[in-house]
């Protein structure tokens, strides 16, 4: 569905034209010294596995936008999420920093749930809260999952509009719901009391989530044509590959890999749309659209959940498949089309590149843990991230630097394992062993002290504070 | 390093001419009703996992050249070789027959050594000797290993002529190879007495493998060069990234992926300079090259082995990763540009397209297991291949119809798995679960009973023949 467009910048350019030429007033406000600030576009998926798209190899799921996305722009093989769970991972994109420095992570549960009365804090900085006061306009489609009562909602945090789900797709199940027999292997909306909100208000409930990709697809149009003359940030985060399972009609029953295909077929085409949008409207060049995921696939489901294709584990695991993730950056015209980036990066860098590229400046009252990304998608130049931190809760389970992924803690969930300690740590060269099977500490007793030291310094910044995900809803 | 070029083609356009009118008279001998018959090149790795090249998700291994192939021409997702190890696999590529119809397997031994005395038998038809009668120069470039004796080489199997080693480039190893303390992670190539031949003499013993690879890119391009005039067909087939690992300078120690991935990057710039070159000839429109692999990774042999990917288990197996292969079409303007076919298809297969394609006819004495792409390639229409058959030696381990897949045995090699019979059998949905890791027979004993008569049937055309896998070597 998505092709080339003779663009609006093509257009003025075969006038003979640059693209001031026809601004309309209401853009100007936007522009500083004749150059216009760029528009983003995060396209989050949830749940989604590393392997699970054609352009990461998978065999039977068909993603022709996306791979058409990664052929036009860049495909990152090493970028990982902040979290190997949905809260904290969201939080660490929206803010550039762990979610152990805000309280977006906890060891008693994993994520926010309906009886939650906590989240992301305003005292932290979002992206959209960032954007904002650059003059972008600010939209968030999809799920949330950083808090639903109002001073944590979307629009609290400097979004200008909302439409999704406050937090996942699998919660407020009815009563009785094992009881009655119900699976999430038979998805049917009605067994999620879900809330569907437009800003702060619940619009359907339960949300019909068989058509809720299809709308938040139709929603990410609508606000691209809305914003067009405006620069923009879109958070287009589906809630969907996340169990339960939902397509809509046009994609039900339709996919070589049964219903997770139908569903991530569907979120493909979603993509397509906001390309389509993008150059349609002529603004393909002076956009980037970061397509990415929030943790790996949730083993746990079957052939419900996805694949991480050669990594090891899934959702919930600091091995590679929990946290790395299928991830293409798109900006024709400074993204050299079909570029492979191998070098390492994270939605952590996302909050960086967005100052730089809107001509902001970071917070100097915070400790950050993400590098700009401009230079390594331009080919510019190389990033300066060379660790990667990979925690579950407040435990540091696991570092990266380099090559040299560190083991102090590990856990395969889907299988029920508990949490084991290594000492000595477990050492892989996850480059030349991506799938983490050769343990070569032994090899290596350099390698394993200069990782404890980087965790020592780490961990010097890292100040305790109170947990979000604790804090219960009061009952009025 | 593989640029679109101007073609010969393209320049005779621009000329008002079509590309008969320069044609030189040596090249009339192949046109039939002013139509020039398609030139073929299939360019075969060694022990190259499903996950092992960029396009098809490796993380580290960079393989530009691969991915542009696919990028304009298709990545074939579910592409089968016709055996789990290397001798079966190549006879089946050569001659669109399981190798249980002609002898080229056995369950004493996996494939042929130096000390065996037989190989594919003059009565076979090869792919070769079948475009010789079609008046094709052909040309056999790599390893070959369906015989080393006279009878049984290239030379004798329709091919014009031959540039590389017999057999696999582990064998023949020195006296005393593990008392010395040698071992295949350290390899020299002085360690293996291997031969490397041209036609039918050995020029260099042991063949340097240092610079094997680069050595048979060269050869590639010399033969297509030397006869572009000409319908041709080239058969390049790499003995790497099969272990023990070598790469040239250029290549030794550059990829982040450690010493394999120097290997299959070195095979990916051969893959380069054969599209470069077919283009600098104007030759690519009339040229179909297809990139496939003789069977799945040697897992044994750790991170000097590949990956399937998410495919389970890898060569010598009969599970997904032993006998599935990452595989690329390229002809511009016959196969639409960054296709996906996500059809079945098999290295079984090639005989019956290129047979097709060439203007020939299929043999009516023999049976094959083949089916033409033809049409499936150039998005036409689908295959008519529903079944593919797993053996390991004479055993008919696997059966796939259609998306089922039913395991009667299973071996899991390189954990040194005994053989195990299933009965009931094993049964995958390999669309929905390609990784094999659900098994759901319990509820389809249906798709059991009738995968159970389509292999009755299909028994029905096995007759015994003896095996060339066990003839030793006679010593004079």
């Amino acid at each position: 569905m998505y092709n080339r467009q003779f663009s609006r910048r093509d257009f003025l350019k075969t006038l003979g034209l640059g693209a001031a030429a026809l601004t309309v007033p209401g853009a100007l406000v936007t522009k500083a010294a004749g150059k216009t600030k760029p528009n983003f576009v995060i396209i989050f998926a949830d749940d989604l596995g590393f392997g699970d798209l054609g352009c990461f190899g998978h065999p039977t799921i068909r993603t022709p936008n996306l791979d058409r996305m990664a052929a036009e722009g860049a495909k990152m093989t090493q970028f990982y999420a902040a979290a190997c769970v949905c809260t904290p991972s969201r939080a660490g994109l929206m803010t550039g920093r762990l979610p152990i420095r805000n309280g977006m992570c906890s060891d008693k549960r994993a994520v926010l749930f309906p009886d939650s009365g906590g989240g992301l804090l305003q005292s932290e900085i979002t992206i959209a809260r960032m954007l904002k006061k650059q003059g972008y306009a600010t939209g968030c489609i999809g799920k949330w999952h950083l808090g639903h009562l109002p001073p944590f909602l979307p629009t609290s945090h400097g979004f200008d509009s909302y439409f999704g789900i406050p937090y996942s797709n699998d919660m407020d199940k009815i009563k009785d719901f094992r009881k009655k027999g119900f699976s999430m292997f038979q998805p049917k909306y009605e067994h999620y009391n879900v809330p569907l909100m437009r800003d702060e208000k619940i619009i359907e409930q339960p949300a019909d989530q068989n058509t809720i990709t299809k709308r938040y697809g139709e929603e990410a149009v609508k606000f691209i044509k809305k914003n067009k003359d405006n620069p923009f940030f879109l958070y287009l985060a589906h809630n969907l590959p996340h169990v339960p399972l939902f397509a809509s009609k046009k994609f039900l029953d339709t996919s070589l890999r049964g219903l997770y295909g139908d569903v991530v077929e569907e979120i493909d085409y979603t993509v397509g749309q906001v390309l389509d949008t993008l150059q349609q409207q002529g603004l393909a060049e002076n956009t980037l659209v970061l397509f990415t995921s929030d943790n790996g696939p949730w083993l746990t489901f079957k052939d419900h959940g996805g694949s991480a294709g050669l990594l090891r584990d899934g959702k919930g695991s600091t091995w590679e498949g929990g946290m790395r993730e299928p991830t293409v950056a798109w900006r024709p015209g400074t993204i050299e089309s079909g570029r492979v980036i191998n070098e390492m990066a994270s939605t952590l860098d996302v909050f960086p590149t967005i100052v730089e590229l809107a001509g902001a400046k970071m917070p100097t009252d915070r400790t950050y843990d993400g590098y700009s990304m401009v230079d390594l998608l331009s080919g510019k130049g190389k990033t300066k991230r060379n660790t990667m931190y990979f925690y579950r809760g407040t435990q540091l389970r696991a570092i990266r630097k380099g090559p040299w992924k560190m083991h102090l803690y590990t856990k395969t969930e889907y299988v029920g394992q508990k949490v084991r300690k290594h000492d000595p740590p477990l050492l892989y060269n996850v480059e030349h062993d991506p799938s983490e099977k050769y343990e070569i500490g032994k090899n290596h007793p350099e390698v394993i002290e200069n990782l404890q030291k980087e965790i020592v310094k780490h961990q010097e910044t890292i100040k305790p504070v109170p947990s979000q995900l604790e804090i219960p809803l009061k009952k009025d």
